[in-house]
């Protein structure tokens, strides 16, 4: 069965797009630690990041240092913290984060509630 | 300057050494959040990961999952999160650390304490 986000790379299920090439695709995640919480994955379906082969993995952080690098000029930040973390979802995905404190990287707390215009206007914001 | 890193890659301040090659250097966190926990860094002085030119971000990754895969054989957990904060240390690195759970990856808890005999003990199980 497809995992959630390839039925969101392929639009079974919508998201708030912000990236996509021909090899990854990057999207607003739904429930955001702080505003432009941005997820990247790879369209190809692997169960953990470090299981991708040498050229994809290389591939994605470079499509995902793109997308760190307009999420720290377009949301106010410190940082763009990068996570992975691998444990929910079976299909390897980087988490970018923009924060202003290490506390800002607790999966624990509440996450965001944001409307979906809100979404859509980070998702504006940062679309490459 | 030199950065902490520096000095430890220089072999000024010690280190509990995984991984080097020319241009990375990969080390046990001496504030570790779980037995196992590393650091990876570039030789090359660089504050923000995503300032590292493209190939140098790809080929650290990839030193980096070599890394994360001994550690993932030798060291009991379920994944090994990656981890990039950025706020503490001007000199660029990814926190390689083992985890059972989410929960893990929790940097306001209070940091493992193990003697330099553990230090050097898991050191010389992950070293590559």
């Amino acid at each position: 069965m497809a995992t959630i986000f390839t039925r969101i790379i392929k639009g079974e299920i919508p998201s708030y797009k912000v990236a996509e090439d021909e090899h990854y695709y990057a999207f607003l995640d739904i429930n955001p630690l702080t505003p432009g919480h941005t997820l990247v994955v790879p369209k190809q379906e692997v169960d953990y990041l470090f299981d991708l082969d040498d050229r994809t993995l290389a591939e994605m952080m470079i499509f995902a240092k793109k997308i760190a690098r307009k999420i720290g000029e377009k949301i106010a930040c410190k940082r763009v913290a990068v996570v992975v973390l691998g444990m929910e979802v079976p299909h390897a995905h980087i988490h970018l984060i923009p924060i202003n404190s290490e506390k800002d990287v607790d999966f624990h707390r509440e996450k965001l509630k944001l409307t979906p215009e809100e979404f859509q206007k980070i998702a504006d914001l940062i679309q490459m």
